[in-house]
């Protein structure tokens, strides 16, 4: 580990972001038609390495169904618009046309609303009934009382995700804090948690039985949570220790568990590098947003950006690049990377000469001032 | 110490400041409600380890009362305008609505008024009647001179403060120069001074039987210190040195000097990490400016940039972020990171599961580019 | 080998781009006049260390004689517009005016016409008749192809180049993929083959037989390959790891593969920094778009930007320095660095005290943050 | 030495930057009155440890005088405006109002005038009639040919100065090259040579029997000499070098010789760093061209502007700061550190605890990010 003295009383570690390092091309190269970027988790396979985050302004059920089409996976939030209003496509056509804080106003009160169980139910079953993986995500504080919903619903993949999910929650208030240990291994359905972003932080969330682990905790420079919490591991680095987590916990358990990057993607080359550094999948938010038929009609946002006392992220305007099909499978009409993001991907697996996403995590790395 | 070869005949070491480091959850979190960010220093506890800095632009006895009874202490400037002048407030508002030249000529000519004893007597009385802790800034250059009149005034708390005050002034002149160690020792109020910057100078300052140090010189790369004389400390590497100092003086002596670290603070996050690195509070100037109570009514300013051939620093204006409630304890009305540092904090030590300030001092940090 | 560990799974190598590094004086000077700036490939040899890029806003059959006759080398591309086009001229003339979109819609169509051999044979002529070196570039997909034709047009010098070019391309499909290796040797024309960016891709280019190999993939930070990819290795490093190919392969064999750097290149300067790293001699493309003569007249595209599903790069506008002759011999008629490019480097060579290019290789150099 | 490996087959040295260190404050301060900031060469007391560049737009007769009564020495350029013309001020009178470019070319032709020796005599004896120490700077080109004037004019010091200037220059020609060595021990006036920029061109330069060595070839990042000519080392590792290469000269003949560090100070500050890297006094010209005196006229320009072929720099306007007391002495208006440069030597002096720029030199030094 590269200590470095900060001051004669304290240490820290390097660390690396995607933006700081670039992948190497080997000595060999290969057909663009004999790359295969699916992978696989739990029991289903997917042929894109990309999950889409789970945010209002990109996964509607709708949207979760092509992209569940064109390859990928989309948890829908449990807790967002679509599981508190019957039917938030009026609210969100109207509120892209108003102004920014009339917006933001009026959306901040459609998530006063309570989540409705029996939307879940409804949500889960109209994407399942497409024929494509059902995912939903769901925030630690409400997934114990949401898990019969979940179950009921028949839901094929839960993402339990906040900023920062440990597997040891300590609390000295009365109402037991969730066990993830427990409750994973007790849940019917395989489950992808996180963020977390360092070495003993995801192998505690690897042994609570989890099918993925989310890694990403204020990755970027510009990440509102580095910025107004001064907290956060560059991704690169969150990544590769990660993957030392997932290796130890294979050989001590015979499970892999696999690593799902979130954070910070832009390009196609942004996934390679992620994927070069130990992900197998990655979270992407804004370049989906980004598309034609995204649910945010233009706009982007988290659920952070709605707190009441300490908002972290906004809505932001962007620019629109194309439909789904477009950001993911191309064809790109400019070259700003953020199209054909798995055309991308695969023409730096050729070009590097990797077959499988498997292998393409043997890639060399450079750091690249 | 990570020397660094500068060139064949000069070394040098490397050091970081507060935007170089980030902090890395640990495998715990925490309930937010379980979290303590109190500090103590000689017999006071204060609730919010962030200290006002003694700026006329930030502390008047009226928010010096207002950050008192928020949890903060604020020392008032002895050498300023509130003990130049029985009341500076009309001035204050007078160039708040000036053109930028004619108000700092104004207010450069207030501060050619001589300061007067029975003023900080007064001005202290006024903030102790309000039930909070009292505290008063002074430069070395005064501070024996105005002893009696601090003493009589029966302040709780005294700021010896300049930008590099050191336990060892050496002069040819025949005025004894201030022995800070005779000086701090025969004073019956606790005593905080600084800024230093180095480990062997935040040693000797411990030295003098000082309550508290501040750590921080020229810390940012924007600092006027910097540019014009040359000369600073990145500030994670100043505290980390004066936190090696603070051991070996509790291992010498059985006292713990407490260490606030001073400059660069925008957000909650930049508290934390400075926690991280070795503070036990922050001191903060440019973020209480921004408060709509500020007595500097949207424009900050120190004493050094008043001065006569070399100013350092300037008066420039601030956006208003809030009331002094606000800044400290939220709510927020947008992701700035500007408003609710407190409630900031809280969250990163909830988040990194560290139940006290001094818990958060072990937490780990990255380098991150 | 400067590893790095980017995290506990993962390592990286630290790379240098060419902006990173400056070249250190020795303690000789030396005389402008006695300077040698020409370098040998096979049995050809040049005054000027630059190659034009083989890039259609570049290298005309004109341009090609004009730049040979100024020491320099030009390979045509033979599949772009002048082998796919009686005479592209006036389509070059056309849309240099036209409205941005327009022009590159109308340029796309053009290169959707096939490329004819009889063109190939016709232009290679052209250049020759001039009494220049004859030199063009084609792809590995097409070299096979077009080989008979190239011999046939007698052309003097071959570039293979493409984004990643390996000695072994592997293919699951049928048709026999490019066997560099066989190929080359068989070949009666000298090639130049690349890009590459490792020891190892370097080392095996060599050991095909290829009289040069050119090294350079996502050179540069702002590289579309780096951004839209995610792969490239800073060109400092890229060329210094392939010098050290270069002298194992001469040990080895007794054959001495000459280096060309190809990417980043925008001033005199810029070509001493490549030689210093190990290239005999650079590759230039915007530089030599930026020649009155040039035939994108004011514009600068690479085939890369016509790609139909993932367009790398793009038509952007260069301004006009001034004729090829004073942008390799000068005069300059300011400091911007992008005219007098071998006057440059030969005033780098006197200052620096190095006679040939072969020397100045030895240079010693400086990594400047 | 920090050798790093750019790639297999190439080293190189990290370099240091002014910008990138600063000066750590020691245990002590000192009063302001008690500092000197004297330096001495050869026999010759300077009150100012800043020299002023050679330049046109900087040194006149007069303002030579004014400099050399302010406590500093300014070498008049010995082939500039005032060797070439009986009275240059109408020119700069006239040019300093015209539009850019036409009074770039009026400029240049006034350097096409040949130089006068019996001028040269006339400006020397000027200077020296006011009562301050006379300097003049040459080209290494031209000053043998001057010597005899020079000699003749009772020059007391000489700069021999160049983009970069060689102890041992090589030539193939006829005309034998100017061997410093004989030719600085033959002179009767004292010399200061350079620039230089590495341990070894420094001790071989000291060999030559020089008073004084230059330190420094395109020390900045944005030095046209960087740029065009890819050569330079950052100031703080050429100075810390020089300085090895003083020591060692110093060690092996008991001769000391000074340090004069050229290029990059803006502020009293990076004189406060230069001159703890190892420099005794500095070279400064924009900082004078801004001065309400200088000759330019509220333009700043060096002679390499005018080069025919590879012009390196141009003219540029400056912003007026004051007079040239107000530069080097105060009272500065504002803080932007351009005024009153010696003012924050000064400062730093004292609050960095060191009596004098001997003692200076010793100070500790951090690399900041």
């Amino acid at each position: 580990m590269a200590e470095i003295e900060i001051g004669m009383g304290k240490d820290a570690r390097r660390a690396y972001g995607l933006d700081d390092v670039a992948i190497v091309p080997s000595r060999r190269t290969r057909d663009l038609d004999d790359v295969d970027t699916s992978w696989e988790i739990d029991a289903f396979t997917f042929d894109v390495p990309i999950m889409a985050s789970g945010m209002d302004s990109v996964v509607s059920p709708t949207t979760a169904v092509t992209l569940g089409q064109l390859g990928s996976v989309a948890p829908l939030n449990l807790e967002g618009l679509w599981t508190r209003h019957e039917d938030p496509e009026p609210l969100l056509e109207e509120v892209a046309v108003k102004p920014a804080e009339e917006a933001w106003a009026q959306l901040r009160a459609a998530y006063a609303e309570p989540v409705k169980p029996e939307l879940i139910r409804d949500r889960v079953k109209e994407i399942r009934a497409a024929g494509v993986v059902s995912c939903g995500s769901v925030t630690p504080n409400r997934v114990e009382a949401l898990a019969d919903a979940l179950v009921a619903a028949e839901l094929d993949l839960l993402v339990i995700q906040g900023t920062v999910v440990s597997a040891e929650h300590v609390t000295k208030g009365n109402p037991e804090p969730l066990n993830l240990k427990t409750f994973v291994r007790r849940l019917d359905i395989p489950v992808i948690v996180g963020g977390c972003s360092s070495y003993r932080a995801a192998l505690h969330l690897m042994r609570t039985g989890a099918a993925g682990i989310l890694v990403g905790v204020g990755a970027g420079s510009t990440s509102s949570t580095r910025r107004i919490l001064g907290m956060g591991v560059p991704q690169a680095t969150a990544l590769a220790d990660a993957r030392a987590a997932r290796m130890r916990h294979l050989d001590e358990t015979g499970v892999d568990v696999h690593l799902i990057s979130d954070g910070g993607i832009r390009t196609g080359g942004d996934i390679a590098k992620a994927i070069v550094c130990g992900a197998d999948a990655v979270m992407v938010g804004a370049p989906l947003a980004a598309a034609t038929e995204a649910p945010g009609r233009g706009f982007h946002w988290g659920q952070a950006a709605v707190h009441a006392d300490l908002p972290r992220g906004a809505r932001y305007p962007v620019d629109r690049v194309g439909s789904l099909e477009q950001v993911l499978h191309g064809p790109a009409s400019d070259d700003a990377g953020t199209a054909n993001l798995v055309g991308a991907l695969r023409r730096t697996m050729a070009l590097t000469g990797y077959a499988t996403t498997k292998e393409l995590q043997k890639a060399e790395l450079v750091v690249a001032g």
